[in-house]
C-alpha cells in the first residue's frame, strides 16, 4: 500500500505541478531549504536562475537531505528570461505592495490557479526573489499576478524555504487528497464504533454498582444524575474496546464481577 | 496607518491566541526560528519545556532576530505537566498516526479551534515535540485531538519551524471568531471547562485506585491501559462539573475516599 502511495506521488511529482523558480538566490542552504519544502508537499520541478554561490552548490547539497530528487532535477539559467520562457502562467511572491497595477492573491487563490492550470495542461511558474531584496519590479511585471502571504503587519518578512513551504502547502491542500495509507486503515480498524447495546450494557453495569455503592443518592436527584455521567461516555463516542475496558475499569474498582444481569423493560430510562 | 497596525497587532498579541509549547527541544537555532514564525503570524506566547541546550540560550536569540519580544516572554518549565497545567484545551501536532482513538486534524481545523477557544475565553495550547522523535505517546493522550500536516506521504518531516510556521500561518488565516451569542454564554456558565491539572488529578485518583485492585497488570502492558483510558476520557472534553462527578463515581466504586496524594515527579508517565 505504502509502495503504492509512493510510486503514485513520484509520478505526479515528475509530470505535474507548477515550477519553482528561485531568482538570483543568496545562499546554498537556502535552496536546499527550498527544495525539501517542496518535496513535502509532492513539488519536484525547480528552476534556478543565477545562484550567487554557483552550482552545483555544496551547502546546498548538505541541506536538502532526503530530498535530492528535487535538485538533481533541477535546472540552473543565466537570465531570467530563459527561466521563464516556456512558461504559460507566471506568478510572482511579493513582501510588500509594487505601486503597480497587478492583481495581488493569497497562497490559497495562487494554489486553486496552478491546480487549473495544470489541468488545462498550461505551464505555470511561481516566483520567488534573492533573500535581501525580493523581485524587481520588471520581474514582477512579468507576472499575471502577485502573490502575498498574509500575515503580521509589522512582522511580514519570510525566508525563502518558508515561502516555498507555504505556497507548497496551499498547492498540495488544493489539490486531490492522496488515498488514506494502510497505517490509518489499521487505526480505524481498531476503532469501531460501540454499538449502543454495548453502551447501555456498560451504563448498566456502571449504575448498578452505583446503586449498591449508595452513591446515587437522595433518589429524587438520582436521574439527573445518572444522565450527567451517561452523557460524559456519549460524548466521547466509545468503541467497542473501550467499552470493554470501561467495564473492566468498573470491575477493577468495586473488586468484583458485574451482578448477573436482571430483566429491564426500558433500558434507556435510567 | 501602518502604526495602527502594528499597535493592534502588538495589543492583540499580547492578550490573544494559542499557546505554543515547544516540549524538549533539542536545538536553540529551531527554538528561535520558531519564534520567527509565531511573530510573522502575531502569535506571542511560548512555552518551553526542558530545551536540551539549557536556558537562555544564545543560538535561539541569534536566529530570532527581530522577533525577541517572543523570547524574552517566552516560559520555560521542568515538566511538560507544569507546561500544560493551565489549559482548558491542548492541540498536539504528530506527524503519523499514533494508533489511539484521537480525532486527526488538519492545521485548518485546528486554527478554528484555537479562534473558538479564543472568543469563548478558553485557553488553548498547541503541543510540539522534540525535532527528532516528537511527542510521546503519554504526551499525545492529553491532547483533546492531534493536528497533521497534510503532505507528501513519502517525504512528510517537517522541521520544528516549519510546523509551528503552518499552524501560525493557518491561525493568521483564521482571523478573529464572532463573539458568542448569550445563550453560548449561560451555557459557558455551567459548563466551564475543566483545567488539564483538574483533568490529571482525576486521573490518578483512578489510576491509583486501580493499581490498588490490581487491575493495571502485568507491569508492562500498564503505560498502555492508561494511555487507553486517559483517551477515552480527554475526548469527552469533561467540564470542572463533570470531573467531580466522576471523582465521586470512583469513590462511590470503590467505597473509600481518595488515597492522601503523594508526590509525583512526573505525573503523566503511567
Amino acid at each position: 500500500m505504502a509502495g503504492t502511495d509512493r510510486t503514485q506521488v513520484a509520478a505526479e511529482a515528475a509530470t505535474r505541478g507548477p515550477a519553482i523558480i528561485l531568482v538570483r538566490p543568496q545562499l546554498g542552504e537556502n535552496i536546499g531549504a527550498a527544495a525539501r519544502a517542496m518535496l513535502n508537499f509532492g513539488l519536484t520541478e525547480m528552476r534556478i536562475v543565477k545562484p550567487r554561490g554557483g552550482w552545483p552548490s555544496k551547502s546546498a547539497r548538505a541541506m536538502a537531505s532526503g530530498a535530492d530528487i528535487v535538485l538533481d532535477r533541477a535546472r540552473v539559467f543565466a537570465t531570467f528570461e530563459e527561466a521563464t520562457a516556456d512558461l504559460q502562467r507566471v506568478l510572482a511572491t511579493t513582501a510588500r505592495p509594487r505601486g503597480m497595477v497587478k492583481r495581488v492573491i493569497a497562497p490559497a487563490a495562487a494554489a486553486k490557479q496552478a491546480r487549473r492550470a495544470d489541468a488545462a495542461g498550461e505551464k505555470l511558474g511561481i516566483l520567488f526573489g534573492p533573500e535581501r531584496t525580493g523581485l524587481t519590479n520588471d520581474e514582477v511585471a512579468i507576472a499575471d499576478a502577485a502573490i502575498t502571504i498574509p500575515s503580521n503587519p509589522s512582522y511580514a518578512s519570510f525566508n525563502l524555504a518558508q515561502a516555498v513551504l507555504l505556497i507548497g502547502y496551499e498547492w498540495f491542500r488544493a489539490g486531490p487528497m492522496p488515498k488514506s495509507p494502510a497505517s490509518a486503515k489499521a487505526e480505524r480498524a481498531v476503532a469501531t464504533p460501540a454499538t449502543r447495546a454495548a453502551i447501555l450494557h456498560l451504563f448498566h453495569h456502571l449504575e448498578d454498582e452505583l446503586d449498591r455503592g449508595g452513591f446515587l443518592k437522595p433518589p429524587e436527584k438520582r436521574p439527573r444524575m445518572v444522565r450527567n455521567i451517561r452523557n460524559i461516555f456519549t460524548r466521547a463516542h466509545l468503541t467497542d474496546q473501550e467499552v470493554r475496558t470501561l467495564r473492566g475499569v468498573i470491575v477493577g474498582l468495586v473488586g468484583r464481577p458485574p451482578i448477573p444481569k436482571r430483566p429491564r423493560s426500558k433500558v434507556t430510562s435510567p
